[in-house]
């Protein structure tokens, strides 16, 4: 039996933006980008070009290999033509491959909202997907508070629906946007949208304001949608969007799903998408959610106590889905051999082959798993992982080593009266058994640092020229200031634009932020002198 | 049309409990059963006597007056009589009104674990339930992994379930024990069930493996049960229980529901779940779920800026629920007018009472979008933004000025050959007049800087004596060291158990963390010395 195609639309970068506190800059979306790809998503939202100027910024090249680089915008405004609609212009001319348009469905937001007549709103759907089509991009509505505007009107929300379709719309996505809606009346009404477009053009945009998301999204499917939009760990506001981390695997580990369905998503990359999931907490600088589905820390953590021996053999027996198939690891107790060849996973992943028998394996293995627990982070810091595994291996050179450093922070009044405050750092370096000191000011004590450790590293100063310290992001683990800190830093070589992480963990900022401002200035260093 | 009863079931004290670092006094279960009952649900699974010496004490008085208090346990053992089973005779001889044991309904279990034949755990259960009747208590069964013993078996769980029922229960409940099973299959089985036992006489109890706790819970209603399981704030091992917070509004506020039932939460009981919601989490020691359905802090958290005014005055067109039929509030930022009464509406809940003319609210909203622009977020900072406010209409006493502070991380290796970093902090502080200085030492610069600023308060000291500090947050906004720094710090008075927080932004982290410490001192002052 052949498998129907089932498409992932990820709108993190544009619906997930919208939550409040969240700020993705120009770096932040390419990296967010970056994991969409390695998850495997058909559609990557990238946000709104023209509406401000990160999104305009990000727009202006495209931004993924194999994913529909999609922008998403308003419909154009009723009263003027497509070409004379600077918005809809902007997102046009955008280097997008496909274009995501909201539109108003629900006559009640048509009249209070635009100010204009059903029919106009409907010429509006219609035009700008002529336009968008025109334009050579891949063009799809967005069906703003489509069931509600259906449950108010169902032959306008409907009459939305084929105007955007009968335009040439690859897409017709209907929206749950204020999260209300249950699974039946999904189910019910999705199918009677199918009198007029056929499911193969449908999509699904849920919200969790009832911990309805997934199931209803996985309701429009079963009545016939073929694309979901989601975002990575359900970002999104109010109470998220649907979670792509969580719909992804049960629609490939599900047989409900699995056996009527293809997504773009292989099973390798499912064996991703904890790492990735992870990997998008940390740009948002946010704990990982311990409880989340399929890779939360503690999703497959069972009290063995409770479980007679004979059924801890047979996992099937009390675990829903394996965790290896989604990347997680059971919890009961990490048997060595588990940690071994994961590590060597790891290791080949930056570039290290080492024998299964290697003794040296049981040491990095030991070191790695004490230094987690003192709270380093290495699936976020490849460079220091890379550069722990090395030192441990036994081939990375000393290249320099700091002696000492002493980091000042004064608040004062200036001589005209003025309170400012200043930092300063020193450091004193050995390279080649000669001892250089440096002093630099910095608009805080870890820039200061930083500024200080990179002056004068002598012979080696040609190869950090281009070093730039891009992203910096700290979190405090077990709270009070008394806690332990973890800084993570994003570092790039700006004459290869190799980009790396590095990471440093101490009860002490300025000491943890030292320690990943050393791996990364080491990491520069090793990959511009191989050994 | 005459609604049909449906009954909730508690078991926060006993499933929810088995979550790992979750670990309930039995003063802590005192008053969850407090908050249980103010909820208004039906059963209050209290724990397990007999298994460990806080349950035995919580189940030695009856802890309930209007829920049915309800001990856990397991089926008699096989081979031996219920007399003679000591488990069985510690549960029935609480003060519980009902009981609820766990039986095995998967055959695999039924052998591996057990140990038994299926016949003997069919006499289990059935002799089980029979020895609760006869000592006046009303029994159940949960039917332990259901849905895969169903599957595997269906003949023999359904066995099961006819020997509990049979034997008297008065519930007989469907477990979903490893959260794996959808709500399609769900509403099937459940519908197979109603064959051996009426829906009357049938629970059902989920897990969020797959974020389906909710909905299966839901599908399993429309299939015909009528008792459902959860727990507050679903917790729950592995990806927790599910959530009654969850399920009640949606069951009272959903016409697919609210139509059809009836449960035991009146509509003023449903104002209170926000305010339950967030005591239960004190008692957890944890932060609310500021994305939670129906009571997290943002789950009405409107961008009224892509609404029209006109829809922001019927909030029906963009909101699925009111915020006040469970208690929370709507929270909209924007224009100036709906900015002001914004205001309004945040200085009372700080306690200042201001007109709606007075210019120093124009004064106040100004500086409050001022500083929100520079990084603040006063949404997360109560107490910085009472002292803003308080300092704007012009009523906050000047306690202390801090002239001037140094902080300084050194590292480097002492006499010994040892590598250290040590943080040391000097303050000058004017108190009435006269300048106090004061050094200290600490883990970090800002630990250090604030062991330097509470030592020496003069007349103040005793004030701040209570004075703790119980998390620090730091957020990095633009990236880069050369970026804005955010610090949340959350403080405490051990005297009063009063808890705040407050808040600093800076380019420079000691500065940050310098605002939010001085806030956090003054905010404690202010409220031992009300003006």
């Amino acid at each position: 039996m052949s498998k129907e195609r089932l498409y992932l639309f990820d709108t993190t970068l544009r619906d997930g933006a919208q939550t409040s506190g969240v700020d993705f800059s120009v770096n932040e979306k390419i990296v967010v980008a970056e994991l969409l790809e390695r998850l495997g998503v058909d559609y990557i939202e990238g946000g709104y070009p023209g509406a401000n100027p990160t999104d305009t910024e990000f727009f202006s090249r495209k931004r993924t290999e194999k994913a529909v680089f999609t922008a998403f915008g308003m419909t154009k405004r009723a009263g003027r033509s497509a070409a004379n609609d600077p918005g809809l212009q902007d997102i046009l001319s955008s280097s997008s491959d496909a274009c995501c348009f909201v539109a108003k469905a629900w006559d009640y937001h048509v009249r209070v909202a635009l100010g204009c007549s059903n029919e106009e709103n409907l010429d509006s759907i219609a035009d700008t997907v002529s336009a968008a089509v025109a334009a050579g991009k891949e063009a799809m509505i967005d069906c703003e508070h489509f069931f509600d505007g259906y449950k108010a009107n169902p032959d306008y929300a409907l009459g939305c629906v084929r105007a955007a379709y009968q335009a040439g719309a690859r897409w017709v996505v209907l929206c749950d946007t204020n999260g209300g809606t249950l699974p039946d009346e999904i189910f019910d009404i999705v199918t009677k949208v199918q009198d007029v477009v056929p499911g193969s053009h449908l999509g699904i945009h849920t919200h969790d304001d009832t911990s309805h998301a997934v199931a209803n999204s996985l309701a429009a499917v079963d009545a016939g949608v073929r694309q979901i939009q989601g975002t990575l760990n359900g970002l999104g506001e109010r109470c998220g969007n649907a979670n792509l981390i969580t719909l992804i695997p049960t629609l490939k580990l599900k047989a409900a799903f699995a056996d009527r369905f293809e997504t773009g998503v292989s099973d390798d990359q499912l064996k991703e998408i904890t790492s990735i999931s992870h990997a998008f907490d940390e740009v948002l600088n946010r704990s990982p959610a311990r409880q989340a589905p399929y890779v939360g820390e503690t999703a497959f953590a069972t009290k063995a106590g409770i479980h007679a021996s004979a059924i801890l053999k047979d996992p099937q027996t009390y675990e829903h889905v394996t965790p290896e198939s989604v990347g997680n690891q059971r919890r009961v107790l990490v048997s060595d051999q588990a940690g071994k060849s994961n590590l060597i996973g790891e290791l080949a992943r930056v570039g290290i082959k080492v024998d299964k028998a290697d003794p040296r394996l049981d040491r990095l293995l030991a070191k790695v798993k004490d230094r987690e627990a003192e709270g380093y982070a290495y699936e976020a810091a490849d460079a220091s992982f890379e550069l722990l595994a090395r030192k441990v291996l036994g081939d990375v050179p000393r290249f320099f080593e700091v002696n000492s450093f002493r980091v000042m922070v004064e608040r004062r009044f200036n001589a005209i009266g003025d309170l400012l405050t200043v930092s300063e750092a020193v450091v004193k370096v050995d390279i080649d058994g000669e001892t250089r000191m440096s002093v630099a000011e910095g608009n805080g004590p870890v820039n200061a640092l930083d500024m200080a450790l990179r002056k004068d590293l002598g012979k080696y100063q040609s190869a950090i020229e281009g070093l730039e310290l891009i992203d910096y992001k700290v979190r405090i683990l077990n709270g009070g200031t008394g806690a332990v800190t973890r800084v993570l830093i994003e570092s790039q070589d700006t004459k290869t634009h190799r980009r790396w992480f590095t990471i440093g963990v101490s009860s002490n900022i300025v000491d943890a932020s030292f320690q990943a401002l050393v791996d990364s200035i080491t990491f520069a260093l090793l990959k511009a002198n191989p050994a």
